[in-house]
């Protein structure tokens, strides 16, 4: 693939991204490719859904899982808006996801560069591939933007009851 | 919680690595305990849904989660059959689950104690409770027996076309 289909992938994490924002959930957006196709698109739900589980990359690697019907996604590459957190960084490994695309880092909790490297551990069987950068600013802006309306109480959290992934 | 209550609720989780077992999988069990009661139980089921996240841990926070319908589980205790992976453990923080009893280690792919204490990391914000060894050798039994039963191939995995979770 080349740059600009990368950052078309991005964009469409970014879509998702924003989709999560319209609902009141923290920014954040993934996307699973496979054979330059998208396979998975998913957002953040854990505030609808009320479930801890529910960042966009674990719906995503879900979906994608559903739709290959294969718990190895050896030859897919995810797009992902914001560093993932240990829990989605572990899901990444488990996937045998080989390719990684980050839009901006998480100084917080970002577990693949931040406070922890695990992509790169060599005492597990799986190592990631991982490329900072594309679309880095918009979705600074993006999750920057939220938090302060977030602040502000322009934004409010809506909860339903409904499991729409389940 | 007495020590009889805290082996009682151990037991089942290792029922629940049986019940895996029987189906070619990992044998692996979860529970979660609130207010005295079990209100989520689960085993591995990786190979049957063919889904990489399909750990008896996430399955058990989906499970109590939605009965609750509370994406953090404060007032929660789990019971576990093998010390939990990278991903389960994210997903033990990001529930805030309060105390985890783990049956044995995983030296190889163990994140509480083993390769990482992902549940000591004061960095994040919160940290778990943890107590090893309640039927250590129960469940260490089981886990041999199952990779030795596999390598003789006295056991085939079998897989679903079903998401029996979803």
């Amino acid at each position: 693939m080349n740059d600009a289909q990368h950052i078309s992938f991005m964009e469409e994490a970014l879509i998702e991204a924003k989709l999560a924002s319209d609902k009141g959930e923290v920014p954040i957006g993934a996307i699973i490719v496979h054979d330059g196709k998208i396979i998975a698109r998913a957002h953040n739900h854990t505030e609808q859904d009320q479930d801890p589980l529910f960042h966009a990359e674990i719906l995503a690697i879900h979906e994608a899982s559903s739709y290959l019907g294969l718990r190895r996604l050896n030859n897919c590459t995810m797009y992902v808006t914001l560093e993932p957190c240990i829990m989605c960084a572990g899901a990444i490994v488990l996937a045998r996801i080989p390719e990684l695309y980050i839009a901006c880092k998480d100084p917080k909790t970002g577990a693949v560069s931040s406070l922890y490297e695990l992509l790169s551990d060599t005492r597990l069987n799986h190592q990631c591939s991982i490329h900072y950068g594309l679309l880095e600013e918009d979705s600074s802006i993006l999750l920057k933007t939220f938090f302060r309306q977030l602040r502000n109480g322009d934004i409010k959290k809506t909860v339903s009851s409904r499991f729409e992934h389940e």
